[in-house]
C-alpha cells in the first residue's frame, strides 16, 4: 500500500504533463485562426513536451521566417519569444488567458536558414498575481539534437485577472 | 554674396532630406518582396519624413497586426521596432545594408485597434564602425496628431562591413 | 480680470515646476542616507529641471563611477537609469514611493572619464495604476551643453499602491 | 591503454575547471582595487565553480546591497549581472579582458534581505570574434540550496581585440 501511495503521484505527474501538452496544443489551435501573425509564423509549430512552467516546441523554418539575406528574421525570432513566453505561462495552471505584454527582450546570437528546424524552449520562472516572468531560448536542431543558440529572450506579461 | 552663401546649405539640406526620404521609400519597396514578415506587416507603411538619424512613418493597422483580443499584437510592435531601427540606420549615409540584429527591447504601454493609424518614429543615436544604436517609439495617431505611446523600444545592430 | 484669469494658470505652472524640482531634491536627500548604492553614486547629483513626467539632472563623474579601464562603469550607468526612472515617476504627482522594479534595459553607446560631467534626462511616458514606464538618456556635457549619448535605457516599475 | 586514454581527458577536464576557477578568483582580486563599484558590492563574492562558459558564485547581502525598503537594490542586481556576464566570458579562454558592454537587461522577480545569501550563475552562450552573449540568474540560497529567482538578466559585450 505504501508503494501504491508512492506510485499514484508519479502516475498523476505523467498524466499532468500529458494534460499540459494537450492544453498547449489546444491553445495553439485556438490562436492560429484569431491571431494573424501567429498564423503566419507558427502554423507548423509542434509542442514536443510541457510541464508546469516549461515548454519545448519545434518548428521548421519556411520562407515566412526568413529575411532578405536568407537567414531567420529578427522579427520572427521576437514573435517566437512573444508566443513561447505566453505558452510557458499557460502551463502554470492550464489557463487560457496569458496576459498582456509588459516588455520583451531578445538577443541574437546566430542564424538559421529556410528548411532548418529550430527548437523553442520556454520557462516561466514566476507566475504571480500581477506579473509573469518568462525566458525563452531558440536553438537550431542539428542531427535531431539541440544545437547552437539562435536567439534568447525574456518576455514579461501582466497577468492580473480583472 | 554672404547671404547667398548662407542660403546654399539650407537648400542642400532640404535636398538631402528629400533624398533620404526617397532612399527609405526605395529601401522599403525593395524589402517587401524579399522579406515575408515585413511584407505581411509593413506593405502599407508610408514614410512621412526623414533626416540624418531620424525617420517618421505612419501605418494603418489591419487584421494582420491584431491579436486575438482585438489589440495591436506585441509581435507586430516588435517587428515594427526591428524595421524602424534599420530604417533609421539607413538614413545615416543612404546605405542599403543596415546590419544584423544584436538585441531588441520593447516596452508595451498601451493598445490600439484595427483601423487605428500609428506613427513610428526612429532615431539612430550612433552609427559606428561596428555597432549602431537606435530608439523607436510607436504612438497612436489621434485627430491627425501624435497621441499616446503604444510601445517604445531599442534596436542595436552590428553594422561592420565585412 | 479675464487676463488675470489667464495668467493664473501660467503662474501656477511655474510654481508647479519649482514644486516638482523641490520634491525631487527632497526625495534625493531622503534616499542618500537610506540607500547605500545611491549614496555611493549619486551624492553629488544636482536636479536641474523637472516637470510632470520629466527630469534633468547633472553629475560630475568621480572615481566611484569609473571602471578599471578609466571609463564610466556600465554598472554605474545602470544604477543611474534605475534612479532616474524612479525620479521621473516621482514627478507625476509628487509621490514619494516610486514602486519596485520590473525590468531595466541599458544600451551603451560611448564612454566618459573621471571629471567629466554627465547629464541625465528621464521621461515617464506612462504612470498607470499598476505599471510605470520610463526612458532615460545619459549624455556627456560638452562646453556646458548636451553632448554625445553615453547610454540610454528604459526602466519599468510596478507602482500599484497596496 | 584504452582506459588510460579515456582517463586522461577526465583528469585534464578537472584540472581545467580548477584552473578556470583560479583564473576567476585572480580576476576578481584584480578588479576590486581598480573598480570602485565592484569593490563596493562584490568584495565578499566567492567563486563556487567554473567551467568553460559557466560560473557559479555566492554572496551574502550587506547594507551596501539594500534599498530604502530593506530589499536587494535593483541597481545592485544590475551590477551583479554586469559583473557575472564578464566573468562568464573570462571562463572561455582564461582571458583577462572581457570587453565593453553593449547592452544589459534585467528582470526583477522577487526580493531578498540583508543577511540573505544569493547565488549567481552566469553562462556565456557565445563568445565570438566581435560579440559575447551571456545570461545571468541571481537566486536566493535557502537551506544551502538554490531557491527562488531574484532577478535574471542578459549582458552582451563587444569583445573584439583591437
Amino acid at each position: 500500500m505504501g508503494s501504491q501511495g508512492q506510485e499514484i503521484p508519479a502516475v498523476e505527474t505523467k498524466h499532468d504533463e500529458a494534460a499540459i501538452k494537450s492544453h498547449l496544443e489546444e491553445l495553439l489551435a485556438a490562436q492560429l485562426p484569431n491571431s494573424a501573425i501567429y498564423n503566419f509564423l507558427l502554423s507548423d509549430a509542434k509542442i514536443l513536451a510541457a510541464s508546469k512552467g516549461s515548454m519545448t516546441a519545434r518548428l521548421t523554418l519556411t520562407r515566412n521566417h526568413i529575411n532578405s539575406g536568407g537567414g531567420i528574421h529578427g522579427a520572427a525570432s521576437a514573435a517566437i519569444v512573444d508566443w513561447a513566453g505566453g505558452m510557458a505561462i499557460a502551463t502554470w495552471d492550464l489557463r487560457r488567458r496569458t496576459g498582456v505584454s509588459v516588455d520583451i527582450h531578445v538577443s541574437y546570437l546566430s542564424s538559421a536558414a529556410e528548411g532548418d528546424e529550430i527548437e523553442i524552449t520556454a520557462e516561466a520562472d514566476k507566475v504571480g498575481g500581477s506579473l509573469a516572468f518568462t525566458r525563452v531560448v531558440i536553438s537550431k536542431v542539428v542531427d535531431g539534437k539541440t544545437g547552437p543558440i539562435i536567439a534568447n529572450g525574456t518576455h514579461t506579461k501582466f497577468v492580473k485577472q480583472r
